[in-house]
């Protein structure tokens, strides 16, 4: 039964910088339910109470999210002891326990549904990651995300893909270069806006443009684009996309977008027609939440 | 064709102080998604070009977050031009305008999805709420939410609830008295865990207890409760439980809970059994996006 | 000589999530007053000399925002070791240790005034309600605050006025209903606002109505109102007031209120009229300062 | 009638950074009373509907702090009309109207109770601030203030303090040296004292001792203090500490404190001591609030 | 009774977000230095005096931050009237009108130190920058600058480094794979190295690995780096590597880096070596200022 | 070889207030550094892997900001081991171990560039420091700083300075009056503007006056001026002046300021004239960096 090292305890409890499980983000949660205290519990539970109890999962799925979890109970008891028995990215079944907790018994009831808000959304996008990463198993196409993430959870949520086992597309504006039509009418050809992009970019960053026709396929390989982005397109125009790109340049990557939807079928369908990557807005946006519970035993 | 009022426009786009539609909230999520800045615009779009365009619905459902949409536009282009077509809790078919925009090109694309993905979440929940609250519809059954909502816009999902037709429940833990199994475990009995209710609360509160067995909706009612919550029980024990408090006190709320979900005939049934309300976590939960984009006219 | 457990030690010292003693409040007095340094005690007090001291109380009254004080401490020297010797609620004498002290000499010092400012305020607060609520002992009127506090300190404010053994009215504009004649002015009667509020309400929030005159107790009854408070009324109205709505209905909350004061025969003048709750704005906006000192052990 | 200027209208209302009247103090005060939405405003007055009334002074005395309170209205509604028609510094009569207001009813009545609160508390100090200073005008002796203030609200009460008439003594730890007690202790005598904090101190500050006997007297101005403070002695002790200060150094400053208190006859003789400065902890920490309203005009 | 007029338009775009020009950077560097007011001004210049006056260069160079000097007046006064006469990039000479400010004459006095701090350093890049750029003209390398820049200005540096007519490096440890010397130790090899970065990395980010020797660059060619950093070598031992690296892959982009410094001859030598890219701590990190000043017109 | 102690070690990482160590400053430039997570780290190093190494100086200087250094790597890794070899205000040789430190492999190489930023230019501001600081021993002449420091860190540059040996001018325009040219003109005369400043300035405060002429300085001693600052004068004038002010009042801090530079011919002849303080922006406006590299050792 291993438990977070002390290391690991230490740091979730301290003001540690980490840009994933931010500790002003779980505080702002705590603060957005507890406002100026939680009533319930203060009314009922006497001051020193101590309490234990484990997080169940209440359904078959991936788990992701348990440290922001712990480091939510840790803000409101730094002396709580909670040990992590499942891992994020860890496949679980309904009934499993994932963690225990042992600590003040006012301060786990009111940080109890922050974190359970926290484990059940992430878990949520892990395990719907997991059933559309497995539909394209044995191709060359991985599953990506999108920015059509929540606000605010940007980076927790793309961890969340990644602990399900797809992979993550541009953090942000600021993470790639991604060339749609209004920049491409702007810069006056799909040419013009690549060559503004190149000139303008990083030499570490590439360049990838998004084309709905086989001739602005064409004019991307042309233009030097390092990916190719085939946006709505049939399975069948994007076979012959693959096939021309393939042919002009190996080295290009190419992915397929719009409107795929997290159907395990469709996904096999489009993996099918050689792209490398698809991306799917809804594994952020519409992953339905995996449900989680608190238990505490019986004293 | 109204537009927002200069009123409103200078309030969204300015500092005031709202506890709905928080400026903080809207530069975090900007700021989360632009980073160090939209490369592609700034490699493509030249400085100073104009664009106009418009938010369409891509689907039929009830619309929320407009207004939140708007400021974050504004946040990027304070001179933009936003008029609203829509507003929020008005039902929308798809391909109708919602809003219509005009300003900075580059502004209004880098906000471009920051804003849509507010507007699609919460839309999303409006919708939702809206198809929940009219399958009890003629009844005395209201739908409300819980405390299962994302992490950091517990406001707005709240707000969304609303304007889909549905009502709230507690906004945090200082808002209401909610006595469940571990605070009664805690006081010793039920009763003990009423009492010390009420002598801790304000005397604006109501008191509601979590009753899982008739037993509890008994004794709940002898210890004075203001809302009994009928928690995971059968549709007969609920219309037994109902019964019998109608008969000791009318002025009793009854609250459902547990496992109910989103399913139209699943939501009749519980009204049925004569209870106020019914709350669903699905309402924030898993409530799937509304989609919604931004078409540029062409120049 | 009980000292605070070293748990609570740990938390206060921690970035533990607290509702009442907020550590971003210590910080921003701790900021105000250090400025960019202590320029005294870095110039005469030479680095790593250790002090030690106690909190002594200047006068009697009841105690309140230890806790507090400790934060400010300890936000200067996280490793200062603080023992509480009184506690908050309790009743203190002119010339009792408060607490004592051990800890690094420039922060204890630099430290000082600002801890001083927390605990003398708070404790002047907590001396005057013991002071009011003892007034009314015996009767069934509890004295409550009001939202006249000081900008920045509502919480530590409120919390101070139940150490002292007075109770709490609404914390803020979301907790709880309480209409008044402009909102009875817009909606256009009494009777409107109340159902208007009734509708808007959460199911766990009480309505309560100023009333100024016997035919708005009247209307407030008739429309159903949770809580009726008596606005500057004569005791004689009040009285009369009192008895029309026990007749009516004895579940109705009574409060007193307007221009009352914290005279103690004034008070109990009051309470004799059978009311069931006594505001008073002077709790928080004009109770003197407990005073309070640290001295240090000779060396 | 004399309105605020345009120019100081647009500032207090954007983000104008002004060191006195800080947005961020003025949000956070709102944020803590408004809370999640003001329940009663939002269900009982219709959106959109106009107010206008006037802020009065229910008492004698000296106002501060009317652009603070105009600087609330402004956050929750920046296009308020809001004419000041009395200004900060000025002696008022119960009855008399100190400003005029003209906006959003909803936002008015929200903002009402933050905005009366600042106004209170700065106008109490400023009051007693101006009560004090009349008691030692026509001698050599101003009354100034002490670091006995409200955490966070540092800078608005010594505002007050300079509008009622008084001075201010160092704004905190970092704006002069002043070496009390403890600090002589560690720096093993007085003089070693005086000498560390020349040599550590910006050729911009000057030196205070605080001095409890005549010997220490002696001691500082052998060291070369710049400012001697009196602390808790008798007048007479007072008169002859002054006789020695201004033959051996007439460019000393004197300062006396201890004890004193707001009372106008005790100040008038320590004035008549000679000394040049009397300050007073209770200008801050125990100055009543100064009663104001507002009164909406009848519709 | 007047209104606020068009200042609607300062205030709103006050807020604006902007990545580069950032609100709160510019209102934190204020506060630094105005502290809790400017004692000076308050004291001397009448309220409601204006001035007018220009920013004038005192050397020659190439102008960068006069959008961040402008922000700070304007957070100042927000109706200052400020003209760019000079842009951003642009070279200027000694005695030059780079704005000319009109406004409240306490506001610009006060803002002055802060916006010319800004405008000096940033100014100071940009025209280490063009004198670096200069020395390359001709050839195929570009200078770039390095994450050795100001904590807190990073943005802002790199802003002034392309206004100099320099390129961008990373813009932190998220926007790009390089590869150094203790990633390859913990990875076991270079070759390890890189495919964990490949497996690891979006689709749209390249991998740059770090080489010191022959050997090493013909590791990272293999390993399909994109990117190949040469460090600390010998111009010949460039010249051989870039000839090596051509040979195999003419789309490997090649960087010199070590100690090169910011002296055109060296910089010259090195372009000549046939690199793409020449990084320069030196441009951020050891830049000296550039002279500027504002010079008020005479009254 | 004294270390930190391993209690203070943690706790100096979590949130004990420091306003010269300011932990807010320390995650906002780890934030801006490492943005969404150090990518290249996280792909090459082994999660666990632990690492230790040394600070070492890369050329002879005076060293400052080793706990600003030391801040940085534990708010990536609270548990890091960090000893302070040398110490601030030492001086050091190139090839010197500063520090030692143990930890996380993948904290300690995201924290390195942050934490090397910071230590890096506050000794290259010692170390100029140091350099003036020698070019005038001997004489009374005190090398002092201006507020042309870096938006942001002033604090730290001013700590940089004193441990270089020279001493610092106003912290802010709120630690000091200092009257120049504008503020004369604005109060129509010198005279005029000493006047207010001593109305206006707490009794702890000197007042401080800007003279370009001998004519002025002689203004200045009549009003009373504590300080005098010749402007951009000749050495003879200076000189003059300096007689001048000696032979009226030998109390009178004298400043030479203007164009001097940093050069130590340069300092020492203003220094033979006789003045008590020089005051240099150079010192922190064209500081070059000190080099400072980390060396991890070999596994």
């Amino acid at each position: 039964m291993p438990s977070m090292p002390d290391t690991a305890a230490a740091r979730t409890s301290a003001v540690a910088f980490d840009p994933i499980f931010d500790v002003e983000l779980a505080r702002r949660a705590l603060a957005e339910d507890v406002g100026r205290g939680d009533l319930t519990t203060e009314a009922t539970i006497p001051a020193g109470t101590r309490a234990q109890g484990r997080i169940l999962a209440k359904a078959d799925g991936v788990v992701a999210g348990l440290p922001m979890a712990a480091l939510v109970f840790r803000l409101m008891d730094p002396d709580a002891r909670i040990s992590l028995i499942a891992h994020d990215g860890e496949r679980v079944s309904r009934g499993q326990t994932l963690a225990t907790l042992e600590g003040d018994a006012r301060a786990l009831l009111t940080a109890e549904r922050t974190a359970l808000n926290f484990l059940g959304r992430l878990s949520g996008i892990a395990t719907l990651a997991a059933r559309c990463a497995a539909a394209t198993a044995g191709t060359r196409a991985r599953v990506v995300d999108t920015r059509k993430t929540t606000p605010g959870l940007r980076t927790l949520e793309k961890y969340a893909v990644r602990m399900g086992g797809a992979a993550n597309h541009r953090a942000g504006l600021d993470d790639g270069i991604l060339i749609k039509d209004n920049h491409i009418a702007a810069a006056g050809s799909l040419g013009a806006a690549v060559a503004r992009a190149r000139a303008h970019a990083s030499h570490l960053i590439k360049v990838e443009v998004e084309c709905e026709r086989a001739a602005q396929v064409d004019e991307a390989l042309e233009a030097g684009a390092d990916v190719i982005l085939l946006d709505n397109m049939s399975d069948d125009a994007m076979r012959a996309a693959v096939a021309l790109i393939r042919a002009r340049d190996p080295r290009v990557v190419i992915e397929a977008s719009g409107n795929i939807g997290a159907d395990p079928e469709r996904l096999a369908a489009v993996a099918a027609t050689g792209v490398d990557l698809i991306s799917l807005g809804a594994l952020t946006h519409s992953a339905p939440v995996f449900d989680v519970s608190l238990e505490f035993d019986a004293r």
